[in-house]
Order: structure tokens, then sequence, then C-alpha cells
């Protein structure tokens, strides 16, 4: 059985989970090395994940070791450098989302990967590997509610983490890179169309400290494609509830609604408060399986030589409209997105 | 336009409920005369609804009143004797449930009402007339799932009024004809069958203080009926969400659920407690329309010489079967019921 | 017990609805005078409702009937021109949604109606009359979700009445008047403010005859309001599952969802579609009890000189935000509202 | 890290994914050595999973390889002698429910077992392993729902299955042995006593060939067990929506209910059916994640010298109990079960 073997770099929270799918859930990975700069997160690679091979500099990785592929898992700002390296070492790349958060940063990135095109580069968008979406995506495409012309979708953190969060809205980019590029991609996904005019509201309703850092708690986006068809796209950092991530895709002829509410198993509870679900808590929660898949159908695509569907242009178009919901929500009015 | 002068006997709670029906809401009803035994009862009928002739001896109301029909609200070891009288008194009777609380008792009421073959009598079995039974009911003669073999059936009431339900016991005739008995009608009228066999069980597991008084606080009862199909009847006067009734129909093609949750209305909360609706309260709370929609109908049976659906025999197998519960619950074995 | 006597003009489908109601459920109105162009709509009130004054001309009714107030279910463009003439002949008025469709014509009513202090003049807004949304409404003023920022309310009909609509399109106003004007009102409610800034899009996505009408099947408005809130307003007359009115209410502390689903009544199916719930067909199934407490509601505020809580300032505000809606929709661009 | 040496005889549908899970899902298992009548059996063994020890008979791969523990997954009616003969080879041993479907023969197995106390041996019951049976437990412990005193307990199979299930009957023991013996093993888990009296009724509401062969396609057993509490325990063979598994765990502070409706994924439907989810069809769709679970905590057990939780005291007790409501059903009597 063919093995690709993988290199890891960036082993905070996501990262770790990344490397124990990639060490003990996908057969056909080998976790051969990984790179950080932390050193507790290195020991936790070699004791709890048995990799052998450790790093604290990403070129010497590249350099040293002999991968077929790198997962990045590293902070949003170094997705870009960290991609266009491992091309130019000869590698496949799988990148965690967003690529970047200016259009010209990702031009960079896919202007560099034209030159490899042997080598596949993708950009992950956990939430079209859900078995859910999935499922949502196959009954469009059968016809089973016509053409799809309006997509609601929003990621909802709950309020617990939002004092957690406000250190990192600056490496983030925002809640709008941050939160909605998932919404955005699946808006695109489900409607096959350009974002061609955005206006992006919003605000800091609970906690001020975003305001302050110049980005808000909750923000609605609104909109139109260049095919006629409609998004409403929002995020918030004050749900109470949970990770209440959900979407909606409506067509001529039904709606299919994913994810409400986000219930945390199959147990309902009856008692003093109603008749009630718990939800799930965190993002992690929620798409863990969808985690796994992706990864295990990014290195299914290296061993069968199968084409990712995922393309940086698709992380390129969420990166514009983030961009462009970013703009919109500073200066209060319209933004058009050039889609030629 | 035909008008129905009624009189009405008992103005507890419910009985007030079925006067301001009469007075107000049913607009071929005259609603001329009231009896009570309790002051305060006859002066709300006179102050609120502007009932003028007030009695609180049952047989002089009969006797001075030119009424058309006779409504019984008063406490259940009343039922039959009221009814009887009622009858003698050439009026169309309906009666609150149950009938009474023993077979030989029913048997008395429809020896008398034989003799009166143009007078209606009814004994109100109001899930029956709850818009959502009633399109259960019309589902399953459509053959929407197919033949109907099993009915769940539970009356659950909310905890908060088991204190006060403790004093009422001995007249109620315990959980079983209080309770069940609209449990019971309801599967003798999905399912076409009478009661042959039933076990019933149960136990005091909150409040002691219905055991001590021969009654149970849970009581379940499996019956099996004469046609080969089931039903499983529960009742509670624990619950904590609130007034859970529920109904449950099983057939080949398909099973209709009736009831779950009871929620209050139309409002879903997410909070921290999870993704919840609020439940109704009590029975009235669920079933004020049906209340109004069974009297309407009983009058519009009047007003057209319409004969009602329910008959005395349906109060009487509702008897019958409540009376085998309470024996199998009591001798804790197996009840075999005559249905020849 | 003090009545008040009721003309009624318009005696179309909701105009027949408004007349029972007054005719036989709201104990202190006398429905004394009727108004139609249509010969049997007269028929109508007369044999069905008993009504014995019967007019085709409106102005002819207000001169010759002892009315103390008028209901005004005419088509949407005779409103304000009735509502003036009512007032000036000394008349409470209620008027079915909405006042007009121009911010000019609600200005010329409220003109008139500022000379008539001690005449009441309303415009019924039916969804804040309905239980569920009445409930929500007291749940946010006890602050049980905290600080409401954001709303989302969609109007949807059924698929089915769209070959039907489409010859009211001119008649109505469009698509934003007509279905919107609801949410709009359900926002300015929910959120205490006033629409500073909305953005409209939207298309006939399935019935082209909509947009060769100038108008639409389904629209999506995004609201920003002058105190920092948001909503985010649909409409469709596409949607296959029924009348699918549904409003959340999203606040600091939690979230209401209100209507949704639509589900018809209480009995869920479980067959080989799943397990599922029927949904109200029109928007009647779905708020004919509102429409009944609204009724009842204005007619208790003549009774006790009591002051509607509806305004003709909130019918104004309405019209206003349909009116940018529909520009904004035309022009495809950001409209500001001046709500100074 | 410590590796078992695993064997495992049987591989029908259900044996597949055990060796599947054995071999590549479960990290500390290797999956040396499998058995199977089956030439093809053998083949996919050894193509698909790699497995090069390959028997056509128990009792040689016991002789000849090195294993220390043994999954069972053959018919029913060699469950018991698969367990001895395993205990006696010094093995551990899992073995796929139910153990034996009579008391004499599980106390044969027990007589075993209990010479070799160093070994485990379990039945697996896998729905205590599925995560929302494992919360709803967790949940009673801590105190969430008071006391529990009934369970609600079904297990269903969707209707198709029907055909092929009615040439299982004979080997399976019957509906009861075959569907029923996990909501006993959840029943008893949830309430904490043992089965005293039993009635179960049923019959062949749809396929008559269940009936001829003894059986049933719908049966519902009422069980009273000796610490006073209560389970209502259904089957059924027909159900129109899928896999639809379901309990319900009352308690004097509140109800837990897990699994209803037995939704497919977190996609809901709205179209011209209603608001619907899909359901699960099987019960391997519905149970997958547990049956990983299961088999992974055994083999935990195994390196950790954890005692397992389930013994073979709990499967004999179900047996009693299936048995005991099989023969209640056959004589049409309640049935007392010696709990001594």
């Amino acid at each position: 059985m063919k093995k690709i073997n993988v290199g890891l770099v960036g082993l905070g929270r996501l990262g770790k989970e990344y490397a124990k799918n990639l060490a003990f859930k996908i057969r056909a990975a080998n976790l051969v090395a990984v790179c950080s700069i932390v050193p507790e997160e290195l020991e936790f690679a070699k004791n709890e994940l048995g990799v052998q091979n450790l790093h604290n500099k990403y070129e010497e990785m590249l350099e040293q070791e002999e991968l077929d592929a790198i997962f990045i898992v590293s902070s949003t700002n170094m997705h870009a450098d960290h991609i266009i390296k491992a091309l130019e070492a000869g590698l496949h790349v799988f990148s965690e989302k967003p690529l970047a958060i200016t259009k010209s940063e990702c031009e960079k990135v896919e202007t560099v990967a034209v030159k490899y095109p042997n080598q596949y580069a993708v950009v992950g968008f956990v939430r079209r590997f859900d078995p859910s979406y999935q499922y949502a995506k196959q009954k469009v495409e059968e016809g089973a509610i016509g053409k799809p012309y309006l997509v609601r979708s929003q990621t909802i953190d709950k309020d617990t983490i939002a004092d957690w969060q406000i250190q990192y809205v600056k490496n983030s980019g925002g809640i709008f890179h941050d939160f909605n590029v998932h919404d955005i991609d699946l808006a695109r996904w489900f409607l096959g169309g350009e974002i061609a005019s955005v206006w992006s509201i919003g605000g800091a309703y609970k906690y001020p400290a975003f305001g302050e850092a110049g980005d808000a708690d909750n923000v609605m986006s609104t909109c139109y494609f260049d095919n006629g068809t409609m998004a409403v796209i929002n995020a918030s950092r004050t749900a109470m509830v949970g990770h209440d991530t959900y979407t909606e895709v409506v067509g001529t002829l039904g709606t299919l609604r994913i994810g409400r509410p986000a219930n945390k198993n199959r147990v309902e509870i009856y008692d003093q408060y109603g008749a009630r679900q718990e939800c799930v808590e965190t993002f992690w929660d929620r798409f863990e399986e969808a985690f796994l898949l992706m990864a295990t159908d990014f290195i299914d695509c290296l061993v069968n030589n199968r084409k990712p569907e995922l393309t940086l242009a698709d992380a390129r178009q969420a990166t514009i409209a983030a961009e462009a919901f970013t703009t919109s929500f500073e200066q209060k009015e319209l933004v058009k997105i050039s889609t030629a």
C-alpha cells in the first residue's frame, strides 16, 4: 500500500488535532516530521505521537526531511509564505484556511503554484467535508430543491470564548476573515457564482473591546452574486447556546437547513426548562469528523493521483470576499467586486 | 336562528370555563340557568356571565327552568345521578367525563337512557375534539398510516399541582379513572376494538401520600384488544416539563405522533440551557380550544338534530377499562375483560 | 355593557373574515353596516352575517349610519382616502395594512388625524397580536435575551398561490409593501429604533412574470438601524412547505425563534418521507387567532378609552421603509433614510 | 506500546465490520487470524484487511495461533460454544449479543468462566457505548432527572428488510432475543434492578410469515422490576421511517429522551412533504460509532488490565428476560421471574 510521508507545521490547538489524525487515523499517511517554535509542542509530538523528526525552523524541515506533502496549521499570517516555500521544495500542500487576508497575497501564491502544475495545493474549507453538508450538496445536485437562489449561513462561537478571542483579532484578520470565510465558501459552493456586491454591518454589541480593536462581535453581510443569486452571512462571538453554525440553502422547489439546532448529541431533556437539546460547545465538537475526512481526502488524492476539488482559486475568492466585507463594514458602504 | 336553552350544574374551575363558553362563545346557546351549592360561584355566574336564574338545588333547576339541555360539570360521584334526573326531566345531556367509576353505575344510566331515545346523552372526551387529534383521526381514516395496531398514550400533569391533587384522590376514583379514561377512549377510537386484557403497574415514586391513599403518582397499563391490537397507556402526576399529554398511533405504513413536545406556543429559546421550547402548564392550556369545540359540537347536534358521535356506550367502555386497570394495579395481576 | 357600532368597508377574502369576527366573536362590537361595490359580497353580509345596512358607496355609509368606528379592509390604494373620510366623519378608524405605499400619502393622513385627537386611528400589524409574538415581546422586555441587536424576519407564501398573486402586484405596491411591511414593523418593535440604511436585492427566480411586472418572487433586505442594531428581512412567493412566516430576535444573552417550522398542528408523521410536520398553508391559517385578538383589542380600546399601542406613525415608518426597500431594489444601491 | 493479538470468528455482514475496526481503527489491536466456513469471507480478510492467518475450523485457529483475545461474531446458536472453547484455550473473549437464548446455556458458560478468573469474558451490548446513551447515563448518575422509575425503549427495523429477516427467525431466537435484548439491558442499566414480572403481547400485523414461524413483526412487553420500577419495551420489523431505535428514561425530576427522531444527519428538508428529517436506515447507520467504541474499550481493558463494565451476568439476565418475554407472548399470560 502506498504511503504518503507528511510533515506538519504548527502545533497549536488545531495543529495538534491535525497531527493526531495524521499519526493515528489516516492509514495512508506517515507523519514523519513536525515543526514548531514552541518546545512543549515538539515534546508533545515526540511523546504522544511518536514523531521522531522535530524542527523549530520550517526551512530546515523542508530541506532535511524526505517528504511528499506538508500540512500547514501555522498562524494565518504565515500561511502564504509556508505554502510558497513548500511548493518550491517540491511538495504537495494542504493549508488551513484562510490562504491569506489580502487578494494580492493570494495571487502571489497562485503565481508560484502555477509553476508547479504537478503539485497539489489546497486550502481546507472543512465544512465541505462534513457529512451533513456533503449530503446537502448531493441533494442540491440531484435537483431535490430545484435551482438554489439563496444561501443563509452563519458562524457563531459560544460567548464563553470571547475573552480568549480578543487577543487574536489582529492576527486572524478580523471576524470576516476568521469566521465568515467558511460561509463565503459554502455560498459559492451551493450557488455556483461569485459575489458581485456586498454590504456588511455590525458592531460590538456585547464586548466593546472588539470595537476598540476595529473589529466586531456580531456582523451581517448581504451578498449579491454575479449570477443573480443572494447570500446573507453572519457571524457572532456572543452566542449563549454553543457553536451554532448553521446554513440554509433555498431553491425553487424546497429548502435545506443544515445544522440547527447544533445539538450536542441525540439526547433531549424534558425538565423545568422545557423540552430542550444541549448544543455543541466549540467548532471542534461540531466538525471533528469533518476535519478527519478532509485530511483523509487530501491524502487519498495523493495516493490515487486524484485532483482535489478545492483549488487555490476557491481560497482566493473567499479572501477577496472577506476583504470586501471588511471594507464595507469599515466604510459603511456597499462594495462592488470586479468578478471579471 | 334556533337557540338552545341550557342549564349548567357545577361551577368549579372547569365548570366556570364551560359556563363562559356557553354564555359568550357559542352563538346557538343560551345559558339560562346555573346550579351550585357554593354561593360565590352563583355570584360569579350572575355578575360575570349575566345569568339570571341561579339555583342551589339541582332538582329545583330542572323543575323551574325551561331548558333544552343540561351541562353537567359536577363532581365525578354525582355525574350518574345528575344525568338520570336530567333525562327524566326530558333534557338532552352533556356530562363531563367520566360517566361513573363502576360498570354497574354506567349500566344504570344506560338503562334509563334507553327509555328516552329522542334525547341525546353524551359524556365528553375532550381530546377527540382537539384539532390535532381530529387531524390524526382523519389521516388514519384516509389510510395514511395503513392499519393501526398500536397506540401509546399518556396523560401527565405538571408536578406543581400534585399537592393539590392529593385531596381529590378519593372523589376522582383514582389516577386511572381521572387521568387515563381519556387515553382509553383514544385507544378505542383509533384501534376500533375493545380492551380484552390489561396489566397495570406503578407506584408512588415521588409522593408517598398517593400510595398511602391507595393510589399512585405514576402508572403504566398495557392493553391487548379483542381485535388483536395493542395499547400502552400511562399517567403521571410528577412531570417537570408541564402537562405533557401525548398520543402515538402506529400503523403498518407509518406513525402519527400527537402533541410532543407539548409546546406552550411557537417560541423557541436558544440560551445557556440549550435549544428549548417551554411547555403548556395545565390541561386547560392544552385543550382550551377543544373544550369550546366540544361544547359547540353538542349544541350544534341539538340545533341540527344530528346524532353525537360519542355515546354512553363509549363512556361505559372507558369506565370498564379504568376499573380493570385499577383492579390489575391493586391485585398485581393480569385482568381479563369480558367483551362479549 | 357598552357596545361599539361598527361599519366595515371591503368584503373580499380578508374583509369577510373581519366581518365574521365583528359579527359573531367580539362581544362588544355591533356590526351595523357594511360597504362593498360587489353585490354578492353585500348578499353575503346580509344572509350570512345578518347585517341590515348595506351600502355600495362609502360616503353614503358614513353619512347615513350611526357609527362609532370604521374597519377598512378595502384595497391598499383606497386605505388613505377611506381613513381620512372616516376621521372627518367623526369616527375611530381601524385600517388593514399598509397605510399607503408612499411617505407623502402617509403624511397626508397624519395631517388630518392630528385635527381629531380624540379619535383613534390605527393600522393593523397583525403579528403583534399573535400569542407567540406577544410572548416573545414579553420575554424581551423581561430581559430574557439581554439587549436585542439583530432581527431576522421573513414572510413567505406557499408557491401554489403565486399564479393568483401576479394580478395583484400593481395594486399591492409590490412585494416589499405587501409582504415585508409586517417584518419591518416587527423589527422596529423588537429593536426599538428606525431603519437608517437599507439594501434590497432579489429577483424573479421562479416566475418571470413578477420580474416583467417590475416586482420579484424573492427578495432580501438588510437594514442598519439608527441605534446601531440590524435586521435582515426577506420575502418569498415560492415556498413549497407552506406559509413559513418566521422571526428571530437575537440578543446579548440569548435568541428567540418564533414560528419555525410553521407547523399546521401538533401532529408529526413518521413515514417513508422521514419524521415530518406538515405546515400551515396560508397566512390566515397561521394568524386567524391574531386577527381576532387584534380586532378585539381595538374594540376594547374604544370601550375603555384605552389608547391603542399602534399609531399612524408606526404605519408611516413601515411605509417609509418599504418605499426605501423598493427604491434600493430598483436602483441596485444602498438607500439611506433620514430618520431626523 | 502494548498490542493485543486478536482472532475473530464469523465474517458475515457484522463480522466484516468488526474485522475492519480491529484491523484499521483500533491502534492497540493486531488482527492476526480469522475463521469462517465461507471461502469468500476468508478471501475478503486476506485481500481487504491483510490478515495472513485464515482458518475454516475454529478449534484449529485456537490451537495454532498465538492469540490474546477472541472476537466472536458467529451465529447466535454458536456463541456459547465458541466462548467456552476460547476460555479453555486461555483467551479473553468478546462475543456479540446474545450470549444464548436459554438461561441454562448462559449458566453453562458462566460455570466455565468462573474457572478462569483472570480472563475477561464480555457480551457486547453496543448501545451502552453510543455517545448519546453514555451521556444520558452520566446525566442520570449526576442526578439530573432525580430517581429514574420508568424506561421506555424500542428497537425498530426499517420495513424494507423484513423479507430478509424472515429466514433468520429460527436461528436468532425470535424478535425478543434478537431485538429487545438491547432494550432489556438498557432498562437494567438505567433502573438498577432486575425484571420480576413481564407481559408480552404482539402479532404479525403486516407480514403473516412471522406469525407462521411462531414469531411476530411487532411486540410490546411491560416489565415490573424487583425494585418497584417499570419498563415498557417494544420491537418492530415494520417501521417505514427507518431504524427508529429510541429510549426514554423518566425520573422524579425530569426525563431524558435518546434518539428520536433517529435523524440520518443534520439536514432538514422543507418541501411539499412538510418540514422533515430523513432517518437512519439500519442499526449500523445508527450505531457504527458505538461498535468501534465498544471494541476499542474491550481492547483497552486488556491493555490496561481494566475490568470491563459488562459481565456475563448482564448477558445472562438479558437472556432470562428475553426468554420470559417469549414465554409470556406464547402463553398469553403474565410471567414472573425468580430474581432470588
